[in-house]
Order: C-alpha cells, then structure tokens, then sequence
C-alpha cells in the first residue's frame, strides 16, 4: 500500500471500529489472524501474482496454474501449515484447480462412502498427495438426474472384479474438474450390475492414469472438454471427458459404506442408515453458501471504492464532480449487495453450527432434523449463489464502462463464479425441492407433526394467515419483529396457497409439475426468510466494538427492506402489508442508505481484502486507480508494436485500394 | 445442414406457416431476401469461420479480425454489394472490428455535424476507406458526462490552427474502437477556446497515423486499453487510448455545421438549429434497439433448440427421460424471453418509423415531437438493453452446465453484448432523462400543454387515476384493451406518485436527486407500456400466413402478462388491478405457455439463422448436439498432448513427493 491514500477522506468519515468490524467478519480472533497471515505471505509471493492471467492461452494459463499449485504445496510443508491455514492458502492463490477435487470432493467422498478399511487404505495416499483423485459423477447426457447416469460397474464374480464401462456417447464422463490432464484416480460414479440386475448409483475407486508415466490405463480415453466462459476464470480447470471400454477394478475399489457386493456377487445394505451421505451434502453446501458471501462481497469491495473515487456530473462552479457513490440510484444498487454480503456471512456461519448440530444427532442416530437441514442448505445455496451471481455482474455495471476491462477484475470474478448457480444442484431444481419439503411440512400439520428448525413458523399458520403487520410510520420498519412477521406471514401464505391450488389437482405430480414456477417462488419466500432471521438473530448477540453492532442493525434493515421492496408484489397479494406500508418501508430505505453512506469505504475495508486478492485496479485499496490503468493498458500483447501484426497485410491494401491485387 | 434432423419432430408440432412468419420477422420480402442471401454468403466462406475464436490469442485473434475486415471489404467491392447488403454482410461476419466505429460513428459524425463542404472533402476519403476513422468521445475521468470532457481545442489566430490538448490523465480518450492500432482519423470532441474563452465540446476531425507508414504524427501516443470480458468477444477490437500533445490541426477540421469559428477566432451560431443533433442520437438508439433484438432472440434460439434436446428426469418404465422444455420452470423462463425478443423487434421497426417522421418534421422546422422521440427512444435502449443481457445469460444458465463451455456459444454472445447497456448512454442515466421528461410532461398538463406520441396516455390521467381494470376471468386477460389499460394506469399512476413526492421539495433538483430510484421505476413503467402498446398495435395490421398472427397474439400476450406478473408489486401498489387479477393473469400465463410449446422450435426457426451465425453447438439446426461437443473438446490445445506441459516440472515431483528438492 504505497504511496497516497485518495480514500483516506472516506475512512475517516467511518462512524465505526473497523478493526472490530474485521473479527466480526472473519468470525472469530483466530479466523481472522489465520486469513489475515496467510492473506499477506500469498500475496507477497512472486509465484502468486496473477495480473498477467487474462494475457495467457489455454496452456500457458494451464501450465501456469500447475506451478502455483506445486508452489503452494510446497509451501504447505516447508511451513508445516494446518490444514485451515492450508485451505487459507489454496484460497487466496485464487485460481480454480485440480487440487479443489482432490481435497473438496475426491478426500470427503472416501471419507464419507468408504469402510474403515478402504479409508486406511486410500486416504494417506490422497493427504500426501501420491495419488490425485477427482470426482467424476456428471456425464455427457446427465447432470441433475444422478439416477439416470449410465456409465456400467458389472460384477464378475469369474475374476472378483467390477468392469467399468460407456456404453453410450451420452455416458461418457463430462465435466468433472482435474479429470482432463492431471487426476491419476476418480470416485466413478456407476450403475452397480450383478448377477443380471441393476442396483443403482454406487461409487468406485478407479485409477485413471499410470503412476510412472501418467498415461491413461488401458481402456480409458480421457481429454479435456475445451474453453469455458471468461478469459482467465475456470480455464485454469482441466475439466475433462472420460470413455470407459470394459475397465477392471478389484471387487474392493467399490465404496462399500452403505452397501456392499460379496464375493459370490450379492448385493447388500449395511447397517450403516444411507442418510448418512446427506450429511456430506449438507457439509459441501454450507460452504458454498461461505463462499457466495467472499464472491459477492470482493465485487462490492470494488465497486464501492470505485465509486468513491471516480466522479461524474454535477460539478459546480467549476468544481469537481460528484463522486458516484452520492447518487442514490448508485446507492439504491450498491448498499443492498453490501447489506447482501453480510447477511450471507452470517447465515453462512449458522449453517456451519447446522452442520455440526446434524452430524452429532446423526451419530446418536437422530435423523429428525434431516429432512429440513436438507431443504434449508438446498435452499439456501440456491438463494445465495443466484444473489451472488447477480450481485457480481450489478457491481460490474456499476463501474460504468472501466467495469468491462479485465484490470477491474470484475469479469473474471462473475466467469469464475457463475457455475455455482449450476453445479451441486441446479438452483432451479434445488429451489423445486425445497418447495416439496414445504408442502409436505403444511401436509403433515394435519396430522399434528411439529415443523422443526427453519420451517418451524409454519407451526403458526393459524397466526399467520389473517395477522396485519404493525408499521405506522417509515421508522416501525427497523423493528426486528415487524418485519420477521412480514416474512413470515408472506412465505407461509405463499406456501399455502401453493398446497391449496395443488390439491385441486387428482394426481399431485402433475399439479407440483404444472404449478412448478408458483411454487420456486414460495421456496424463494422461504429462504429468504430464514437469511433475515438468522441476521436478526445474530444482532441478539453480544458484538463489541465501537459503532460495529449499530452498523449490522442498518445493514440488516436494508436488506430486508430491499427485499421487501423488491418482492413489493408477494407481500402485497398476500396481504402481508398494505400499499402505504410498502410506500413506508421504500421511504426508510432512503434513510438507511444516507446512513450506510460515510461507513460505506469502512463497511467494504472490513472484509480485510489484500489487493492481490481483490486483483482489481479499480478496487486498489488506496484508490490510485487513473494511473494505474493507464499503465496496465500498455502490458497488453497488441501494444509490443506501434504498428500492428496484420497491418501490411491487409490494412494497408485497403488504405491504398490494392485490395483486389491482394491475396488474403 | 446434413445428415438427421433431430428436431423434425418438433418442426413438425408447429401450428403456423413458418416461411410467412421469417418475413414478418425479416421486416419485409426484401429485407428476408437480402438477409438470407448475405447469411449463407458468409457462412459458406471459409474466411470468415469463427469456431477457433476462443482459443486464439489477444495478438492472433486481432490479427484474424483484420483479415476478415479486408476479405469483407474485398468481397464487397467484388460483388459490388449494394449498402444495405454490406452491412448486413459486416454484421453477419460477426466480429466487432474497426469498421464497426467507422461506418457507424466516424462517418455518421461528418454527415450529421460537417458543413456541405467538409462532407465533400472527407466522405469520399471514409467510404472508399483510403481513411479510416473512429470516434474519439469519451475519456479515462469521463463518460457519461460529456460536458465534463477536458481535452483542449484552443484557436491560435496566429496560424488559423486548433491546438488539441490532453491537460491532465483523466483527460487521455479511453475506449474509443478502432482507436488503438488502426485508425488514421478520428473525430475527436474537446472543449473549444477561443480569445480565452471556453465554448464547451465540440468536434473536430484529427489525422492521427501516417498514411505512409501509419505510425502516430508526432505529440500524439495511441495505444490499446487491454483486454475485455470474454474470450473472443471485444478483443477482437483495438479500443484505444489517445494522448495529445500540443497537436495542430487546421481550423476548418473542426465540425461546423451548427457553430463555428471564424478566421479572426470568433465563436459564432450557425443557422442550424442545435436540435439536429439529437436527430442522430435518435437514429443510433433506434439501431442499438432493433440489435437488441438480434442478440436476444440468438440466444433464445440456442436455449429453445437445447431444451427440445436435452432429456432429464422423468423416465418411465425405462423409456427416455423428459425433454426439459416440457418443465413449466423452464418454459416460466424462456418462452417469456421468446416473447420479448418479438416484442423488441416490433417495437425496433416502429423506431424506424419514428426516426423517419422526427427527420422529416425536423426538415420542415418541426421540433415538437423532438422531446418526446429523444425520451422515447433513450428509455428504450435503456429497456431493450438491459433486458437482452439480462436475458442471454438467463438463456445460459437454461443451457445447464453445457451453457459455460464455449462451444455453447452464450458465453461470447453475453460479453460481447453487455457492453451495449454502457455504452451510447449508461442505462440507468438514460431512465433519469426519461423521468425527467415525463415530470415535465405531467407538470405542462396544468398549463394546457397536449402530450404528444407515447405520453399521448398522460392527457387521459383523469380517467387513468380512477379507473378500474376489466377483468373477470383468466381469458379477460387476452383483451388487448384490458391489457393495455392496466399497463397505463400503472405507468401514470406512479408517474404522478412521483411528481407528488417531487413537490415536497422546495428545491426540484434535491428532490429529483433523492427520488431518483423510484423516478428510475416510474421510467420503466412507461417504457414496457410503449413496448407492449407497439406490440398490440403491430397485431393490428393485416398479417398474412396461416397462423402466423394467432401465434403472434399469444407471444404478445405472454410479454405483457409476464411483465405484469414480474412488476405486480408496481400493479398492485398503484391499485390497477387486484390480487385476484394478479392471480388470474398468472393462471392465464400458465395456459399461455402450453401454446406455446408446440410452437417453440419453429419460432426460433423464423429468426433464420445460420449454424454459422448462431456458432453454437447447442443451439445447432439440427439438433446433434452431443456428439458434435465431444468433437469440439478434442480441439483444445490443452489435448495436443496426452500429457500435459508442466506434468515433469510440477505435479511428477509432487505426486513423487519430491517437492522439497524441486526447483519451482
């Protein structure tokens, strides 16, 4: 942080301890010193510089990414980092790469799907690294449907082994991240065979490569599946293609936690409940939902600063221009991803607690809670990835024309983001299975079945269906429990009237799959809920620091109100709130955004972003953007000569009308 | 198109004439005609083959621009292409070039801002391309305030000569396309001293390279701004930047047909009115207006073709899946972006018209509709816009996983557009002025004054305020009158809640300032009323083809309930329908996409687009998408190799755990 600070006026208008604010954040003293280290020793790093990324082709970029990972390896053990401090540290190097499968998907699906024996087998080979492992589940004709994949594990009880094999184009693996180029192993996911009939999806150990000369073994064909969206981005990723023709496995490569082949062929359940494996489910859920609050607040963290510094209109007497960010258009843009960001920090945080909360009730053998820890982390994942992805590409636009260089890093930041809307659950489908938990939560009150956690206002219907909300004046809507009501009363009309036109259906599947777009919407309802509950919920904590409680209360109210304006015509049709309310909930926004306005440099600082990690031009810390710009512009490739390749060739024979002499 | 349709079976579902439907699409027979023609003129040129796009280099891809440039130019000359079908060729080569900013800007500037006599000294110099020019407007510190410019044009008396200046780095020209490695000319703006005193931008032509050896003349530095989002996408552009250092050029290269200055450095009006000027703005929007149409519906095209493909879950008894457009959540997405992209291409064509009228009213000294078609026609491109980039990407994410890769196509399509909601008029800047009208509107109304054109609704507002919508049962709904009506109440009636809240303030200004946010909203109302009314009026002609004009009803039906059910908040808040309206209209919808359906595929056929244009494997005529994928992954660089480079420098030693000894 050289030279001049051009926002130091804004940070001292912060009404707030910010450095308290940073603990608030990361969620403990410890999180923080943890990030706040391993943040500054990967950006001091040299290998670790990544402005030049958007500059490379495909396999300099590839190459480029495998020596970071090798660095960042060897880092790990020269230090003898932890594994959270090793986590950190993958992060902050920034770039998507095989190692995310190995340790995010490869390492938990051995550990959750594996007996005791295949964990003490493979799992120390997976933690030094002797073997790199990836998660090849999707394929070329399947996505969402885990059920209809149709790559084969037949058994042959003559060999006691599995024949893993394709046996169709559309069955070819497709997509899994650090299959293409670098993974030696998978966790295949297969339709088990034996004795003629077919069990299902299981899962299999399956060595891909040789281990000397990393070619692929006999009768396995793998490539990588080609550029995807951005120009740095997932392109570091060697997201593959994988063709099985009749590869063999020992019998024991099959997970075997939950269900087992024998010897002589037969299929068995264990005694292990298959919920188990919901619980890993929830576990890479709720830390995606982690992850869209870090996206999402890097794009307000730049966008913030940028419109702090750049200025445009409104000069008087010659004077400068306004600064952007005092428009309230930009405001009305900016201030809810800010109060957006927050509000999924913490409800990414309660999900941790769930998490734990599940885990230990299902090793007491208590499951019920599952079903709706299920629907909330699906939901949830859905609802913040979608905020995310919209929020990333606003911020862009809200940086005017700068935001579509590169150097704002804004670009990149949404390509690289993006398929979170996708992956591990389309958000449309996830947010349809949400729906269904609610119907059948309103369906099974009849029957005097307490709704529980997330779903538990629902045990209030009778409350809920005829209460009026209690706002008089603009200020009663920054009264937690106003506005709690008005969710809830919102969210549960919604799911009601939802089950009350399904059951003017004969066949209910039909009904959930003609009124699917009413009921994604409810779920939204729901979810969103249960982000405003759980930031008012975390403001009934203790939160010490100068100002930091009193700048979560705005934050919160903007966010609920925002929604509540945005969503205006849920809450109205459902009679949640009146027009005059609605009208008095969108005048104290206005207030609120006046009052986030001199925290708001403060606010994003907070976040305790290195600039290497923001890599944003326009995001710099010190707000010394123009310069620096300009001097980016001129490492462009095009600029190594005044005169550009191609020139002679075919402007200039168009400039001096030689073009039908010419060959091109 | 060889081989198998596999999509015949859904052409074969359609209920209307899908030849009559491509002309009504195309504008006209001619307009078909030529388009058709110059389309599968490109596509069969091997020149100007686009799938390699994503894999090039800033430098190749620049360089390959440049080569299609001149063999368009060339085979323009050759087959002496008429203007009409020269553009429409440039447009289907596909690649943002140079020529882009020299025929739409450069040449556009000189016609509508140079007198008689600087036209017939360098028009002929631009349309035979022995120069090429670009528009050199905005600046590192600004862009949407173009008052705010800080390049100097200074008269010095002396030598009859302007000096043009950059005084400070935020004054350095940033952006302009063609700017950075091509262009010989540019109309530069820059504010024009003279006798010391400062008259605001102005224009003036500026040789900026040789047209010898076509480096910069001296005091001047050019050079790229670097890379933008996507892969292909802009890059195939030199946006540049521009530094002047005391340039001289003579005084009659400044633009001046509205002002000039006289050989004695007199600042002096011409007899033109100024008002000319928005003439041009208006003629541009309109064109951003009738591409937005183009892009949206490319887009919808490639998604509507993928959802007929794409099969997931919903196999029974073992036979294939569902087709996912058969999935209401998806039709809830994508058949309202069907409708919208009819909906901007009728509303495009009546631009057109628009433009024609304003010119000649303009001709005949008739600047009373002025206001009204610059407001009309900034809300628009604002509107159309923001919904296309909205829209593709959603048509991304319809696409599911495959949407990320490349080969989709969407990814380039979304970058490439984006930047369309920026540039010619920032999209919410452009709603301001668009409230800004409709404030004055409504407070002339007192005064007498008749609104003119699409406010003409506002001098209903006695009856609009108080009226009640029409609406019974669901089919009411089909009423364009009930439809229409709904959409001006709702328009008026937050234009006037707005001018209410507006006259709170003793000072206008603050409060337009502080109710910009809503102002913004109350803009949009009136913009999607002046779509939906273009649509509704469009169905009134005489539209032959059989079925062609039922399909169209039920297109412009669900663009205008779609909105409704979106912006039922503003509908409801202003009290122009009810909830039971609402949910009617939503009923309504439902039915609505069931009609739609059987269509669906032949209504993205009539867009008419080649595989070459479209460049998308998804969205492929033919429908065979999977194995035309796993072809195009082998393209990849990454697979020229079985084994990657950098597998023995950096991730042998890590799986041999010889890290320690490696050199990184």
């Amino acid at each position: 942080m050289e030279g001049v600070d051009h926002l130091a006026h804004e940070r001292n208008k912060a009404q707030f301890d910010v450095e308290e604010m940073k603990i608030v954040w990361a969620g403990s003293h410890h999180a923080f010193e943890v990030s706040d280290r391993i943040a500054r020793l990967v950006a001091s790093d040299p290998v670790f510089a990544k402005d030049n990324r958007t500059r490379l082709d495909r396999k300099e970029l590839f190459k480029n990414t495998l020596r970071k990972t090798a660095h960042a390896w060897k880092r790990i053990i020269e230090l003898r980092l932890t594994e959270e401090e090793a986590s950190r540290l993958r992060s902050f190097v920034d770039e998507p790469a095989f190692t995310d499968l190995h340790w995010g998907m490869f390492v938990p699906a051995i550990k959750g799907q594996g007996t005791e024996e295949q964990q003490k087998k493979w799992l120390p080979l997976a933690y030094k690294m002797q073997i790199i492992g990836c998660y090849a589940q999707t394929e070329l004709g399947h996505g969402s449907n885990v059920q209809g994949l149709e790559t084969t594990a037949t058994f042959d009880p003559q060999t006691d082994e599995f024949v893993i094999h394709s046996p169709t184009l559309t069955s070819f693996k497709w997509w899994p991240g650090g299959l293409g180029k670098i993974s030696t192993h998978a966790v295949v996911y297969a339709r088990l065979i034996t004795d003629g009939q077919d069990y299902g999806v299981n899962g299999f150990i399956v060595q891909l490569r040789s281990l000397d000369d990393h070619l692929p073994l006999p009768g396995i064909t793998i490539g990588d599946i080609g550029m995807k969206f951005g120009n740095g981005a997932y392109n570091t990723m060697d997201n593959g293609v994988l063709k099985f023709d009749h590869v063999r496995i020992p019998r024991d490569q099959m997970l075997m936690r939950v269900s087992q082949v024998t010897r002589d062929g037969k299929y068995v359940q264990s005694n292990v409940p298959r919920q188990l494996l919901y619980g890993t489910m929830v576990y890479v859920r709720q830390t995606i939902v982690s992850d869209a609050s870090v996206a999402l607040s890097r794009a307000v963290c730049i966008a913030t600063r940028y419109s702090a510094v750049r200025r445009q209109f409104g000069s008087q007497n010659g004077g400068p221009e306004s600064q952007v960010i005092d428009y309230k258009t930009q405001q009305a843009r900016l201030f809810p991803l800010l109060a957006s960001a927050y509000a999924f920090r913490f409800v990414g945080e309660w999900l941790k607690w769930l998490y734990t909360d599940v885990t230990q009730r299902l090793q007491a053998n208590d499951f019920s809670t599952l079903p709706e820890a299920h629907a909330c982390t699906a939901g949830l994942k859905s609802l913040t990835t979608s905020a995310t992805a919209d929020g990333i590409e606003e911020c862009r636009k809200l940086c005017g024309g700068h935001g579509y260089l590169c150097s704002s890093g804004l670009p990149e930041l949404f390509a690289v983001y993006v398929p979170a809307c996708t992956y591990e659950g389309d958000n449309i489908v996830l947010l349809l299975q949400v729906a269904r938990h609610l119907m059948k939560t309103i369906s099974q009150l009849q029957s005097g079945k307490k709704p529980v956690g997330t779903t538990a206002y629902m045990g209030r219907l009778g409350h809920l269906m005829q209460c009026k909300t209690d706002v008089q004046k603009a200020e009663d809507w920054l009264k937690p429990k106003a506005v709690l009501q008005a969710f809830e009363a919102r969210a549960a009309r919604m799911s009601v009237a939802c089950a009350q036109n399904l059951s003017n259906f004969t066949n209910p599947e039909e009904g959930f799959h003609e009124l699917a777009a009413d009921l994604a919407e409810a779920a939204v309802a729901h979810c969103q809920l249960i982000v405003v509950s759980k930031f008012i919920e975390k403001l009934q904590q203790d939160i010490p620091g100068k100002g930091v409680k009193q700048q979560l209360e705005i934050l919160c109210s903007v966010y609920a109100l925002f929604l509540l304006h945005k969503h205006q015509g849920d809450f109205l049709s459902t009679g949640s709130i009146t027009s005059r309310q609605s009208s008095l909930a969108n005048d104290q926004l206005r207030t609120l955004y006046s009052q986030v306005r001199p925290n708001a440099i403060a606010l994003v600082d907070a976040f305790n972003y290195t600039d290497h990690y923001l890599s944003s031009i326009l995001g710099r810390y010190d707000g010394n953007v123009y310069p620096k710009l300009y001097e980016e512009a001129w490492k462009d490739p095009l600029n190594d000569s005044v005169v550009p390749d191609g020139y002679q060739q075919y402007v200039r024979p168009m400039l001096k009308q030689q073009l039908r002499n010419a060959r091109l």
